[in-house]
């Protein structure tokens, strides 16, 4: 039985955004040494690894040379080099996720394509190798607006997603590969987080309900638990299974779906990580999604997924007319109201929708934490000196 | 208004211990640049810091000249020299909790002198200079067995207490300045943590129950809330917030009591920092008492102290008869049991009753907590490779 604790097992994470930086709180908790590698000098996991090294996640060489450093290597972020993740592999690394999982995933097509192919209930779409097919497919009727356009690969964060109404909503897209899926009128978008063991041991984090901004193509309101019907929740979260039990994933799954207005449900994509949505189980649930990850790649038994009481994320992105040294204004009359906690990355620039931090609201009243996260979202802005 | 986070701002924390560590769980949180100071290079803050300062915490000019790099000055341990401490203040440094209230505590003797002039009700006591004056109070029949010595500085977790029943236990203790104090029958120790920020704003914690080693005069299981009555947990709270007024203390104020059979509440003594005792509020309270030492200092506004569920501390200390590389045998099956997670301070050397690390066991229900509680101790044991 490894020695992960206080030991010379060393743990590695490509990327050091703040997935990572959370993933370290964990790390920091059970004094287990982990290395860390992103391209950037202020990357928010310099600080509470044990060893920062600078690398290109897209770089053979670098994504290679590091894993060598490790005993298991793990990833926050989907854009790095798969193929160096198979070559460590073959050499008998463990790599969690695998890069199998993270291959099918990388790309939105692969990804849709693994669902149709494994009877996993996603909307109809089409792939397309060039945008131009996509005017094509529109000349010739096997294309109607609206439509939802996606890159197939490198899209975050509500970026590399569109919806086209008319024609020249196509200009400025990237050229690329893509798909086009059909715009599905839903009551809900839901997530779920499955975790899973190298044994095989999986536990589902409770269904949660993810409120939109509808320009900026951001969550607004995380909420936990989703405020949907039991029989909805139950087969949100037999999806997710199926989806896990399909890739043999290990590690985190976080699954998102569209509850449709039949309360139906369909996944929409998959993060093989911690995920956005599940940054409430710090202080709500009794295991944080964070810690899950790394007893789930280290082959750990599980924790419980159960919450303790209710939470409520809001995500603090940068607010629009502001780039700079960031400011969070207002910050301290939040830290004033119940149950309310900021996290601060730990990016010193802020730009308009940048992703500077999160703040979450729990209660044992849903209700409540909702009208408190709704003050807290009017109350703290990320603005720059 | 300070801009603390993310900002040039600076917070330094005296001492790189456990405590240290998990207050840059809140620092790290918050973006808050905080520098620490050490004599020992495996500090367990050494990693998580944004500078790792080596250097004598009882030495004038190390803890001089490290305060003045900083903004806010903290301490995780009573042991550093407060005459630097009172230097800084007189320079307009902003050092929480002050010299003044670490002075009276540093030393038992002033302490237990303090409670007397404030009217804090405290077991009777008598002020020596050297253990040699003890033998003579005991053979002019001014003292009479058995009482408690304590020495009256740098006495430690167990160290420099020692309950005396016969003239020969005065053997071997260290020959200066002490107190000797009534021994008193009780029913419970119970401890109350008060945060009170320089605005003036105060909150208590519930109050907890400790359950002790006999021998090792180290604390076994923690308990919160205490399992007493509402009456006896309302005087400790009153009299803990007494104390915390009469210090005018800034920063946490961890009160240690003892509950009579008479239910009488005697403060037993105070520590002005997070506190054992405290521990179990990362998974169990609304606010941890790591991150309400850190907004109390910054006059940052307090966070609630209720608890989310009822929380269980048990202290993983080195086993006896094991020095060396430490192990934590057995520890994946405690991470199996529902609520438990462990926490690792990160010192690489175990020996006996050293402080390694602590599991914190919550739960709805407090008594299931204390059976699995009981389980995780009998379980997971700190060895030696």
């Amino acid at each position: 039985m490894t020695n992960y604790f206080s030991s010379n097992f060393k743990l590695g994470i490509l990327g050091g955004g703040q997935l990572g930086k959370m993933m370290l709180y964990s790390t920091r908790k059970f004094d287990i040494t982990t290395y860390v590698m992103d391209s950037s000098d202020e990357a928010p996991c310099k600080i509470a690894c044990n060893k920062f090294v600078k690398g290109n996640l897209m770089n053979y060489d670098d994504v290679y040379n590091f894993g060598k450093q490790v005993d298991v290597l793990t990833f926050e972020i989907e854009n790095v080099n798969v193929d160096a993740l198979e070559a460590l592999e073959k050499e008998g690394k463990k790599v969690f996720p695998s890069s199998k999982t993270l291959r099918t995933i990388q790309n939105k097509a692969t990804q849709k394509l693994f669902y149709r192919d494994h009877q996993i209930p996603t909307s109809d779409f089409t792939r397309f190798a060039y945008v131009s097919e996509i005017e094509d497919a529109i000349d010739n009727g096997g294309l109607e607006f609206p439509f939802v356009w996606k890159a197939a690969q490198f899209g975050y964060d509500g970026n590399g997603v569109k919806v086209v109404r008319q024609l020249s909503d196509l200009n400025n897209l990237p050229k690329g590969e893509c798909i086009t899926e059909d715009l599905i009128p839903f009551k809900n978008e839901l997530a779920v987080i499955v975790a899973r063991n190298e044994t095989g041991e999986t536990k589902t984090y409770p269904v949660v309900e993810m409120e939109f901004h509808p320009e900026a193509n951001q969550v607004e309101y995380v909420i936990c638990p989703a405020r949907i019907e039991e029989t909805v929740a139950k087969k949100a979260t037999d999806i997710s299974l199926k989806v896990s039990k399909a890739f043999n994933h290990v590690g985190l799954l976080a699954v998102e779906m569209f509850q449709t207005e039949n309360d139906d449900i369909l996944v929409n994509e998959v993060a093989p990580r911690p995920h956005n949505s599940g940054h409430q189980t710090i202080e709500a649930s009794y295991t944080s999604q964070f810690e899950q990850h790394i007893r789930a790649i280290l082959n750990l038994p599980l924790g419980q997924t159960e919450s303790k009481v209710g939470g409520i994320m809001v995500n603090l992105v940068g607010a629009e007319g502001y780039t700079g040294d960031v400011v969070y204004e207002h910050i301290e009359d939040i830290l004033k109201m119940n149950g309310v906690t900021p996290h601060i990355y730990g990016k010193k620039q802020t730009r308009p929708f940048r992703k500077m931090g999160h703040v979450t609201i729990v209660n044992e009243d849903l209700n409540k934490a909702r009208e408190i996260a709704e003050v807290v979202k009017n109350t703290i802005k990320v603005i720059s000196k």
